[in-house]
C-alpha cells in the first residue's frame, strides 16, 4: 500500500490517501506544538517513536476487543489504518488532576480523582477546543444522539482500565490522555488517531518523572529519551 | 422583619440576616458589573426595578407550583426570602444563541437552538465561572449525585417554559437566562437568587430591541428605561 494524495496535514501527522479508498496512511512527523500552536518545535525521531508506541498500544487494545482503526505498520513513520469519518470531539480521560483541569477548576495538582473523569472538548483549533456538555454535542451535530456519547464514554473508560493496568505493569502511571473516535464505512464508532506520549500523560511511578509531552510544554528537555524509555518498557514487558 | 447582620455582599445584592434564622433579606443594589467585574457602573433605580420584577416573577412561578425562596417584598429595595444553602452552579438556559455561546462555540448570533440548552457553570468568580459537565459537578462536590443535576435541569426547563410563555404574551422574547438553586432547611432544592433583566436576556419581539443588561455590556444606554418597560408590561398584563 502506498501514499497517493495528501488528504490532511495536522500538527503532528500527515494523512494520505492510498490505492484502497477504505484505507489511509498516517505519517508521523517530528514536529511538536503546545498551547494551541503557540509553542512549536521539532525533535528528531519523535514521529517514529510515536508510530511505534501507537502500534504497540493499538495491537494490545485490538487483542482486548477494542475496535480501532489500526491495520498495520508500514515503516518507521507510517501506519496503515481504516478510513473513518472523524467525530469532532476530543475525549479527555483523567485519573489524576493536573494541567488545565487543575488550573480551570482549582483542583490541586496531583489530586487522585474520586472516579475517572471523561470530558468532551470541541475539536476546533480556531475556537481553542472549548469544553462541551452532552447538549452542546447535539446542537453542534457532532453526534446523532446521546446514546453515542454514552457509548464513547463507556469505551473511553474501558480503554482507560486496560491501558492503566498495562502501564502499571511497566511502573508507569497513566495520569490522563486524549482519545479520538470516528465512524468506519459500516458506521461503527471506532478508536482512531494515535496513542502516543504526545497525548498521554505518563509518570514514572517510582520517580514521578514525566515521560510525555509535558517535557516539551514545561521546557524540561529529554523528550525523545523519555518517549524511548516508554517504548523500551513496552517492548521488554 | 428587619436586617440584623450583613451576611454577604455580592456584585448586585447585599444579603442580610434577620431575627428569624430561617429567613434572609436581599437588598438590591444599583451597581452593575459585567465581564466578570471588569466593567462597573451604577444606575439609580436599577435595584428597585430588579426587586419589583423579581417579585412579580417569583410570585408567578410560585402560583405555577415552582418551589422558590421568595417570601415577601419588604420595600423598594428589599426582599424577604428563605435561607438556603447555595448550590454553586450557575444554571444557564438558552433558547437562542447569542453572547458567549456564539463566541465560544461558533454558533451564529440569533440562531434559534433546536432545543432549549441547559448549561452548568461553576459559580466561582476567581476561576471565571468555567463550564462544567455532570462529572465535574460531582468531583467538585457541588451536588450529591447526578439525579440532583437531572432535577435541576428539569426545573430549569419547566421555568423556561412558564416564563417564555409569560414573556411572549408581553411581546418579549426570552432569549436566555441564569438561574441559581439552593437547599432549604428540609434539603429541598428550590429556586433562589433573583429573576431580573440583569440575568435574563429579553428582546422586544417586534423591534428586537434589547431590554436587559446587554444595554450596559454593549454601551447602548437607556438601561433603567428598558427595565422599567419590562416591569410596566408585566404589571399591565
Amino acid at each position: 500500500m502506498t501514499k497517493t494524495e495528501l488528504l490532511y496535514e495536522g500538527k503532528a501527522k500527515k494523512i494520505w490517501r492510498t490505492e484502497d479508498p477504505s484505507l489511509l496512511i498516517s505519517e508521523f512527523k517530528d514536529s511538536l506544538t503546545a498551547f494551541n500552536g503557540e509553542l512549536k518545535s521539532s525533535e528528531e525521531g519523535k514521529g517514529a517513536l510515536n508510530n511505534e508506541i501507537s502500534t504497540e498500544l493499538f495491537k494490545y487494545l485490538n487483542e482486548k476487543g477494542i475496535p480501532t482503526h489500526f491495520v498495520d505498520t508500514i515503516d518507521e513513520n507510517h501506519m496503515l489504518h481504516k478510513k473513518a469519518e472523524v467525530i469532532k470531539i476530543e475525549v479527555i480521560v483523567r485519573n489524576i488532576a493536573t494541567g488545565s483541569l487543575s488550573r480551570n477548576l482549582g483542583i490541586a495538582e496531583k489530586t487522585v480523582l474520586p472516579f475517572t473523569l471523561v470530558e468532551f472538548d470541541y475539536k476546533n483549533d480556531e475556537l481553542g477546543d472549548p469544553k462541551l456538555n452532552d447538549q452542546h454535542c447535539l446542537i453542534l451535530n457532532l453526534v446523532n444522539n446521546t446514546d453515542e456519547l454514552d457509548y464513547i464514554r463507556y469505551m473511553a473508560r474501558r480503554i482507560n482500565k486496560i491501558l492503566s493496568e498495562f502501564y502499571a505493569q511497566l511502573d508507569i502511571t497513566l495520569v490522563d490522555f486524549k482519545l479520538e473516535f470516528g465512524r468506519d464505512k459500516d458506521d461503527n464508532i471506532i478508536l482512531i488517531d494515535e496513542l502516543s506520549p504526545d497525548n498521554f500523560r505518563l509518570w514514572d511511578t517510582k520517580t514521578q518523572e514525566k515521560l510525555d509531552k509535558d517535557r516539551f510544554r514545561q521546557g524540561l528537555g529529554g523528550l525523545t529519551e523519555a518517549y524511548r524509555q516508554v517504548l523500551e518498557r513496552i517492548k521488554n514487558r
